[in-house]
């Protein structure tokens, strides 16, 4: 049994008002898989050109990153971003978009996938995360899903055919009322739930992440940070912190739900204080008990004295 | 030993996306008194006109507001305030300010008001909020200030003197940046803590509140919620359930201060459910509590999983 995960591996390159990246390794399933191998052993799905660094790839097998479903297109190119970020952090302006690869990605499920329990769609165009849902033998025990504004703009049908496919949607404060059209996020979350996902979680960057499910609704804290250096890849963090904690406990409770986007958050929260996947790469298993600590403490109340 | 509020008693006329209210009665301190009252007798200072209606007195009183120092001019007229809330409930424009009594308001600390323990400076004039403090024969052990842009526009001198004589600060973000000048709310706050207070909470709406203190920050979150009809008055009503907790327990620590803002936040989250102070002269002790469990409920975790 086994977490497969979906998305880009990629190029990008980042402006902030802080600094200027070169073009780095990105991608929505590179900054899940990072993440995500903390806690579980994860199967990847993806596609890169031939000049994607194969220390890049050496580096996340180390990490019992499965790649058998990572094609290799020797000779095209990777898929590149390049943004500019805005002071708030919040916004930025998209400078290049070179699909490459992705533009003509049709994903192939191996064999050894099909034993597939928790499955991660990373931001991607829909089509082809209906291919992987398609291409599973057996329903997951938990599809959880991230998409963006883009995919609602230009593929909507295709996005609702997902959305009717999964358990978990995970998607900002404007995305969720885009999809909603509704301003009150509490409205949001009833009319997306409706469209298929049982738990909402809408990310609210500094502000947190909201997780809604039935009639409960759970608020997690963002850490406050002195300095966001690159935000770039924290959603994709915070995804694989999530599927990562649930797929190494096997609880699909709504406490566990909890404790999972908490993990999500912790992780993201380590993400966004270097370029691209650096500080990653870097923490252990230490470095993210310490900051699950510090979300203890910035969290926990006491209401027995009322 | 008690608790001494000090600021407006108004009128207010209110236009929101989703209604318009007749001139109702409003103003800081109205809204403190009446949520503190839920858990400490109140000691009130302000000033207010002819028209004031004696209805409203008399209900303070019967809930143990004391209203001695509230100087009533028969001969002119209270404070209104008339504003329209945008859409989005967290930005207003303010369509009239006729300051009437407020104008040439000069505070008087009744003798009985001398054995002050906790002293609520409620939004207004930091000239006023600084006799207040100059007239207390002892200082008190807890001293909290709620103030705005406004102030930080025209009155900055005066501000920083109260804020110099201040152990919490409340404000809220974007006040919290134009204070301190900086965009960042951890750096923000340790500018603003240089300036006095020893604990700062910074507001921020349907995302919740920052305690800062020393080291240490807590994240409160805010319910969710379907509708705001009328957030009029709810910055208030949290600075009445934070200083009425902390009053009602004597306890000075971070901790209880963490669980004075939950009553905070859940005090103010019934606040914004009606036009004015309606919503909180419905509600009593069982409401209160029901409303804290569902707080317990949106922000706990458990980290013991992981």
């Amino acid at each position: 049994m086994s977490l497969v995960v979906v998305g880009s591996m990629a190029f990008d390159a980042i402006e902030t008002p802080f600094g200027k990246s070169d073009k780095i390794v990105g991608g929505a399933a590179t900054y899940i898989a990072w993440c995500a191998s903390n806690f579980t052993p994860v199967k990847q799905i993806s596609v890169v050109g031939g000049d994607f660094p194969q220390s890049e790839l050496d580096a996340l097998t180390a990490r019992k990153v499965d790649l058998e479903g990572v094609q290799i297109k020797k000779d095209e190119k990777s898929f590149f971003w390049s943004g500019r970020y805005h002071m708030d952090m919040n916004t930025r302006d998209t400078l290049v978009t070179e699909l490459n690869v992705l533009g003509t990605f049709e994903p192939v499920v191996p064999e050894s996938y099909q034993d597939c329990e928790f499955l991660m769609l990373g931001n991607l165009a829909p089509a082809v995360q209906l291919s992987v849902l398609d291409q599973l033998k057996n329903k997951p025990k938990l599809t959880v899903l991230d998409t963006m504004n883009f995919w609602m703009d230009i593929a909507l049908d295709d996005l609702k055919k997902v959305l009717a496919r999964t358990d978990v949607l995970m998607v900002n404060d404007s995305e969720a009322r885009q999809l909603s059209g509704d301003f009150s996020l509490v409205r949001a979350a009833k009319t997306i739930m409706a469209m298929g996902p049982k738990y909402l979680i809408i990310k609210k960057g500094e502000h947190g992440a909201l997780l809604f499910h039935e009639n409960k609704v759970f608020c997690a804290p963002a850490l406050p940070l002195e300095e966001v250096f690159d935000p770039t890849g924290a959603g994709d963090t915070f995804a694989g912190g999530f599927i990562g904690h649930i797929a190494k406990t096997k609880d699909l409770s709504f406490e566990n739900m909890k404790t999972a986007i908490i993990v999500g958050s912790a992780m993201a929260s380590y993400c966004v204080e270097k370029f691209g996947t650096e500080r990653l790469r870097e923490i252990g298993n230490d470095a993210i008990h310490e900051r699950l600590e510090e979300f203890v403490q910035l969290a926990n109340f006491d209401i027995a004295l009322v």
